[in-house]
């Protein structure tokens, strides 16, 4: 089944006009003719089942049929990475999607490997991504800020998974499970491919709720790193615990 | 420092005569001159640091210093996936390398996205993503078997971490560490990008040892399943634990 992202409220009776990329993806990709159904979410009033009800010229009208699912999140956390080469930076924000990611922050480190982001781009894979991924939001791609302020200005209720490759970090699952007092949210952060500086490593380590950790002893790639930081989180912590 | 693959034998003293290939690779796009310094490994002899000592037309000569590791092997866990499509299965044989798989099997499923795969440049990924992990070997990539198959042939002394994306599967970290004898090794299975048949999630289920995992409620690409699947393993059972 078709999930749709809309900027529209959805309600019981509604009308949405997908935008014209969408109707082009609805009419000559996917080859829907009136009638057909699909599925839509926009972050705010959970699923709702819709169908198409005209086609015209480059447009259809969807109609707003009935609730399926009521929204909901998942939980409260952050892929903070480096800027890394483009190629790798949207496989990360692909799969942080799919992987449960609330938010993901860019960040500019001493080693940065690219100066620029095309945030228009990434929040399109963003959305694609949690259309299949089959979630009721999508993760919000944040515009790139120096690392050293996203540290000074770190909010003291949301701990800081640090993805340390530098060597002494104990390993991420005992380090996530060890008894620690209720966090607020928690934060993923991954590094460039050329590693964190020694300046930067000691800032990261000296965040209040700072948590380093080691992804084993191989050398990660970074969007390799940013995938298995969240599926162990998620282990761990988040909501692949189940119910 | 550049890492390479080869196939001879390694002992202080030796000579090594890379393949065109990667004559051309340390030549021209390393440019490295006589004198300069690289590592080499076989998966048999460990590491060793060597040196270039002639350059010709096209070739190179390496000269093998001194040890610098001894060969030590990963966990003994493979990694099964049904054939998708080209890319996606490249980028699930760089990242088995990555985080540590000792083989990669390739199985036919019902849903099978794909029907061939090129072997030798699956291997060629393999070795390079072993090259710049730092592992001491290289992933066997095995040819493609049809699951029946494997499941008829299956090891009762090695486990199978079932990732079952129908449903109600326990999650994944709580079911691989909840107390069981100890096993002779283990594999992960991941299915195509349709999912397992309800007859191939029926034999899966039934093979000794199998255990099904869930990895959370959003529906994962094939790739990113695996790449999930493998970090919570080595968080839980592999050589991410630490020592």
């Amino acid at each position: 089944m078709i999930r749709l992202f809309v900027g529209d409220d959805l309600k019981a009776g509604g009308q949405v006009v997908p935008s014209p990329e969408q109707a082009h993806y609805l009419i000559h990709v996917m080859r829907l003719s009136v009638g057909a159904e699909l599925l839509l979410f926009n972050g705010r009033h959970g699923e709702w089942s819709a169908k198409v009800v005209s086609i015209g010229k480059g447009r259809c009208d969807l109609g707003v049929e009935a609730p399926v699912r009521a929204q909901s999140g998942g939980p409260d956390v952050d892929l903070i990475v480096a800027m890394v080469k483009r190629a790798r930076l949207e496989v990360i924000v692909e799969k942080a999607a799919e992987l449960g990611a609330r938010r993901v922050r860019l960040v500019i480190t001493q080693r940065a490997n690219a100066g620029h982001a095309n945030l228009a781009r990434l929040n399109a894979i963003a959305i694609e991504a949690a259309e299949q991924t089959g979630r009721l939001d999508v993760p919000e791609i944040c515009a790139a800020q120096k690392l050293d302020r996203v540290l000074a200005e770190w909010d003291a209720g949301r701990r800081l998974m640090f993805c340390d490759e530098a060597g002494d970090a104990p390993p991420a699952l005992a380090a996530l499970t060890a008894p620690a007092a209720p966090a607020l949210g928690w934060a993923i952060l991954i590094g460039p491919e050329g590693g964190f500086s020694p300046a930067e490593r000691a800032r990261c380590r000296a965040v209040a709720g700072a948590v380093p950790v080691s992804l084993g002893p191989r050398i990660l790639r970074a969007d390799t790193a940013a995938i298995a930081a969240m599926s162990v989180w998620q282990s761990a912590l988040g909501d692949w615990r189940g119910t």
